[in-house]
């Protein structure tokens, strides 16, 4: 039995405005890692714009802020996560296991069907 | 109880390059529905040339075709879902649906945080 190649990836649609899905939670682990809007958005390939945009966006959309700003100077200051964004990260994370531990069989029967899957190569 | 309004939208990376979500599910839907890559893809607001390289991509990711052609003249002529590609769709939605299943709860407690939610509004 190999091991799982195939990643799932969410995405929840709350209306045609706020959606939360792998780039926002991705960005808000970078701000806990790095502390700032900033370097988040560098790390993951995005200008400084973008990122204040899906970050202000999700301060929208909840009704408590999920990251907590300073001031700073030009490209903006410090950035922490909220304890509610933190608990936001940690409910998409666990979201994602219990729905890949749901659809995993299914999954897999996908990935039987794959011309690339390592099941399906010749060397096996 | 107030219905479900978020929508849950899944997306299988298969790898960097080979992946399965909505767009591509939506336009085999309207392939099935219309009998022609092109006008599925007008329909979902996307060139040709567009839903014939997602439709390629697909050909190209499975050991069996997704999508049969006839020849056509200019912009492409008939196509239609094969068997497999019919089956691919079903496994599609119905993992979705077990996914709600698995995670409806969380949803809901991520629903209550939002600042537009229904059970949130001060007229309810």
């Amino acid at each position: 039995m190999l091991a799982a190649m195939t990643r799932l990836v969410l995405r929840l649609d709350f209306d045609d405005d706020a959606r939360l899905g792998p780039g926002k939670i991705a960005l808000l682990e970078g701000i806990a890692e790095h502390g700032s809007i900033a370097a988040a958005g560098r790390a993951l390939g995005m200008s400084y714009r973008r990122a204040w945009l899906l970050v202000d966006s999700l301060n929208q959309c909840f009704r408590e802020p999920v990251v907590v700003t300073q001031h700073g100077g030009r490209g903006g200051g410090a950035a922490e996560l909220s304890a509610f964004g933190r608990r936001l990260i940690g409910r998409y994370r666990a979201m994602e296991d219990a729905a890949r531990r749901a659809i995993g069989e299914e999954i897999a029967a996908i990935e039987n069907d794959l011309r690339l899957s390592p099941r399906n190569r010749p060397s096996e």
